[in-house]
């Protein structure tokens, strides 16, 4: 009946055992591996992504594509199709050459940033970058050609790597609108705050004691140590399959909020993938969605959850206890600290508020570059003209806090970005309608409840994996689309009005 | 000129990085890996091994085999062909479904194994064990047609997979000459040891101490933690690639020399890893021997170094340091207690002595059973007779201290058993060279040196991974092929003579 449709599945399924392999290797790399095994692990990484993908773009799997789609599908399996399809086609569109070609122009690139961004050597990253944009280019043409319409511009098609069904032009209504508003906002925002009293943390936090408190967060919060770790690692980072997630966060003994930040984020990547449609693991439709829902979840678990007015008043109790030191500060201290609003250089460090203007600037500048509107060299000026006019802040000569500060564009990530706003606008809109289904939100949050979040989460998002178009999903969740408005409403609800 | 040779490298290459996955994703497995990660890990190592196992067996590497063996090869390519030529033969000899039967069997009987054993259950155990025993026979049967003349017997052709180049006949001979003169000198050794006052380690060891030392014992024994780490696990064990290596130990808190024995053993294994000619990277040429060379560098780390008295006394001033309450201890009286021989029930707590009559009985009747000359039901009777009349040992009726005492039969690893006592006659043998080459090698190791056996090794051993067949090797290394008079010698100077 359906034998092609079979063999797909188990060719997607040897794929995702690959997966399986190259994720938790990967992880070792970041956690254990000790540094002679570099080289070993770069190697075997490569050639596994080689077999991955010879696997996948063999001309057998065309065919059965073909010839599945004129067998007698149920709906669920006609979704799985699309998406083995998807798959297929973004990893079949390209030529080798090429895709051998950015992979060493983007390694070339990245490795040599380290040392010139240390160095404020914008000249000298130029000269590899330039190579990285123009191959970039090539690939965003060859994936618009092959989309079948579905990409109106080369960019488009980038973002489909990460976005895929929020185009462009979608993203690009949803930016305009908070630029229009934002800019302003921050500065009322930063008004406001002057009026308010704010601790600096200082002092000296014993980091096995930061742990016992990270862990007990993350439990808190739903992760379950029987289905996971939370380790140490340079860049807080989460991964993993079904059943074993790994989380990593990062401790300072001088400060202990960003681990704690660090750790709630990671829970809410791990949540997502552990409340995946366990009958459809192992295949595309069973995976998670696009970034824009991931980052919605990790944000929803950090910033609602975690930064909660409600929820820092539980967890400071504990925290008083596991860090005595920490009991000269109230939960509505800590909670103020958490929140200050400050314009910066730096995305990574920016706040909820300027977050979004720190994306907004590079969608602009790496739309305009892959669709060939702006070259590698005008993006200083770019970068310091949106800088000055979203932030108020003067990047001139200062690269390396400037256009030089991601990884992202190195090797060529160009259509990332947007997932980091378009997520956080997704994090508040689901939030806000868990909010309006359980008027006592604060109550439990205050008692450290939060399984009814992660109950709304794993009915509306976790279980359907890419069962539905994206926005088809959100709109069934909240009863519309992705909408800026509640982004904007819960930061003047949260900064101006101090109500949660 | 030799474009099938390279097809087999680019082939080879291919399924050492898909190992190197499955060695990292198993030691995650054992000494990382939550306990939800069980499912998920087995399924995609049981995939790698299927992919692996086609990659291997695929039509066109025998085509490739053939035509490169008319190719202009060097004499080390013609060598590397060889070892692929064996790896490929012995993995295509079997049928799949002899492969997924045998499987699917020892993971049954392995599984009800484990609490079979804690019951004294045999009949419950007989019941599965006939399956793989019926199993094994076939696969050795099968195996000995495909050697092309190379297998006496069925049994040699599972011995072929742990000790090649190491026959029934010639393991058979070392065997009998062991027979001929342990269990007498095992009484002997009793009685002499009578006389010594030997003490009892009592008290409590923190672990985080012993941790400290078992990391200085292995740094001192040239493991380099920039190539590799030493954790925990449930079984001491070694795994990992050039440049990686990852070794276990484990910890009781009321003893330390068990975790120190194992940390040696262990150094050993991984130290022959790491010493693998990098010019083969990636060959079956570049691998490691058989499991009677692997065995043997082990050994001769834990045996012959670790438990030299010279090297026992330098080691004991830092024990003394690091945990203080071994002060009481002389190094002298450490190495009496260290060195107590004494027969008893169970093979991985058996000392040096009577380790061999333990091997030998399990390869007696592994072999009679293997070439159908026995069968399982007989095992009991069998087990109990050899063990009173080489150890004295009584165990009717008492299985689970009997032949339900390893796992290795469980799954039908047939031919396994006799590379530990091979390996302990080469380390011997191995170490009576060295120090006939060093007669200062007492001094040396009693200022903690063990380089020039390190480099030793590193020049007659690891360097050449299998180029040479194994007595060839040793022949080379020592003057003579693998040689029972070593060992016996060996335990006479040290038991009897107490001489090192």
């Amino acid at each position: 009946m359906s034998q092609n449709y079979h063999k797909l599945c188990q060719r997607f399924n040897r794929l995702f055992q690959l997966s399986h392999a190259m994720t938790f290797l990967g992880w070792d790399q970041a956690v254990m591996m000790p540094a002679g095994g570099n080289q070993p692990r770069a190697n075997a990484l490569a050639e596994l992504a080689s077999l991955r993908h010879e696997l996948l773009t063999a001309s057998d799997v065309g065919e059965w594509l073909d010839q599945a789609a004129r067998e007698s599908l149920s709906a669920n399996e006609q979704a799985s199709l699309r998406e083995m399809h998807r798959r297929w086609r973004r990893s079949s569109c390209l030529p080798a050459e090429l895709i051998h070609a950015k992979t060493l122009a983007g390694a070339k690139c990245e490795h040599a940033w380290r040392q010139q961004r240390l160095d404020n050597d914008w000249n000298g990253f130029l000269g590899n970058f330039r190579e990285v944009v123009k191959l970039s280019r090539e690939e965003a043409q060859l994936r618009q050609a092959a989309s079948g319409g579905e990409c109106d511009t080369p960019y488009d098609a980038l973002l489909d790597l990460y976005c895929r069904g929020d185009s462009n032009q979608f993203i690009g209504q949803c930016f305009d609108r908070l630029k229009a508003e934002l800019p302003a906002l921050v500065q009322r925002i930063i008004e406001h705050q002057r009026s308010r009293e704010t601790i600096q943390i200082t002092g000296t936090f014993d980091v096995s004691q930061q742990q016992v408190l990270n862990n007990k967060l993350a439990a808190m919060l739903g992760f379950d140590f029987n289905t996971g770790r939370l380790d140490v690692s340079t860049h807080p980072f989460s991964t993993g399959v079904r059943g074993d997630q790994r989380i990593c966060t990062r401790y300072r003994d001088d400060e202990f909020a960003q681990s704690l930040l660090a750790t709630a984020h990671e829970t809410g990547h791990a949540s997502y993938e552990s409340g995946l449609p366990e009958q459809w693991n192992g295949l595309p439709i069973g995976e998670s969605h696009n970034m824009c829902i991931h980052e919605s979840q990790s944000l929803l678990f950090e910033k609602q959850i975690f930064l909660s007015k409600a929820f820092n008043q539980h967890f400071t109790a504990l925290m008083h206890e596991k860090l005595p030191q920490t009991q000269i500060w109230s939960s509505e201290a800590l909670w103020r600290c958490y929140t200050v609003v400050e314009p910066g250089y730096i995305r990574v460090e920016a706040d909820e508020v300027t977050y979004p203007m720190h994306v907004i600037l590079r969608y602009e500048i790496e739309s305009a570059l892959i669709n060939c509107e702006m070259e590698a060299e005008d993006i200083p000026d770019a970068w310091n003209d949106k800088m000055q006019s979203y932030l108020g802040v003067d990047t001139r000569g200062n690269y390396k806090d400037g256009c030089m500060q991601d990884i992202h564009w190195t090797d060529g990530s160009f259509g990332y970005f947007p997932s980091y706003t378009i997520g956080a606008l997704n994090s508040v809109q689901f939030f806000h309608t868990i909010k309006q289904q359980n008027p006592d939100w604060q109550d439990r949050f205050a008692r450290g409840d939060i399984q009814f979040v992660r109950d709304w989460l794993q009915q509306h998002i976790w279980q359907h994996g890419c069962f539905m178009e994206v926005q088809d999903m959100i709109q069934a969740a909240t009863g519309q689309k992705t909408n800026p408005e509640f982004f904007l409403q819960h930061i003047r609800n949260r900064y101006l009005n101090e109500q949660y």
